[in-house]
């Protein structure tokens, strides 16, 4: 099952996502008016260290208008290679490299309106090694352990949802590999 | 930590999220602009029936362009509460009324990008009691039991994050009234 795009029109070009109005016939027949963001693809990481601590990043959102506890992420770049992102992203963000890198799921984020679609890794091996960060990010690096970053998912102290995904998806690695 | 919003314009009004840019002043001084999805908040049902089984729906994206497997979801309205929204999107989109209700958690979305935050329920003591559905959603009920929808999740296999966010929250409840 499909929609039949009759005609699409770019409302707006911005720096991180476009907006498409299109036209479509749906199944029934009918025809509707879809509002939709295009955005290219984008990348989250687990990066978990040999003490077993989990390494998050704080930082201000302003679209939420709060400080939000997320997993490091980021946009992947025209040309690039979804796992190259990952690796860049992490050295920006956290300021360390990762010697393994392995891909753990992808999904939309926001389907309903957004083509954005996440791939999620788990990397390991840190080691120091940062790269300037972009210069409209203000990020605090905070690592947790194993069992407290579960916990606080479980507890819905994490309130973002690529982190909280990114965490099941990453379950069955991170307790194989802790125990 | 907050960004200091110098001006604000309103691009585009749409049906579900308006398109604002925004002028901001970072911590360090300089200036940057914003593009935001303004969108009201959101829900998302995990329900679980007697039989140990929970209802996701399937259905067409056309801002992904695919089928995706997703649990129900919904765009609360101007005054709605959002339990009330999580009550009335179920009927909708799985024809079944649930007499137990329960918040597990909310999160952001998109972060980055738009002001989405959604509220996640468990709803249990499911029985049919259908609404009509959305006119432009043409979707397909599927019961997965509880441990096969852990199983996809863990896998890989169901690419929307909310869904995926949602069984992690749910896991300690869930889990709990299995054994």
């Amino acid at each position: 099952m499909t929609f039949e795009t009759l005609s699409s029109k770019t409302l707006y070009q911005g720096k991180v996502f476009d907006l498409h109005q299109e036209q479509v016939r749906m199944p029934n027949g009918k025809t509707a008016r879809l509002d939709i963001i295009e955005h290219p693809p984008s990348v989250a990481m687990v990066p978990l260290d040999d003490e077993g601590y989990i390494w998050f990043i704080r930082q201000y959102r302003h679209a939420a208008g709060v400080e939000i506890l997320e997993l490091p992420a980021g946009v992947v770049e025209s040309g690039e290679a979804p796992e190259a992102c990952a690796l860049r992203e992490i050295r920006e963000e956290t300021g360390i490299s990762a010697a393994e890198i392995q891909l753990l799921g992808e999904f939309y984020l926001v389907p309903g309106y957004s083509s954005e679609y996440m791939y999620v890794y788990l990397v390991k091996e840190l080691q120091p090694d940062p790269l300037p960060g972009d210069e409209d990010e203000f990020i605090t690096v905070e690592r947790i352990s194993v069992e407290a970053a579960y916990q606080m998912a479980e507890a819905g102290e994490i309130r973002d949802a690529k982190s909280i995904a990114a965490l099941l998806l990453a379950a069955p690695y991170i307790k194989l590999s802790q125990k």
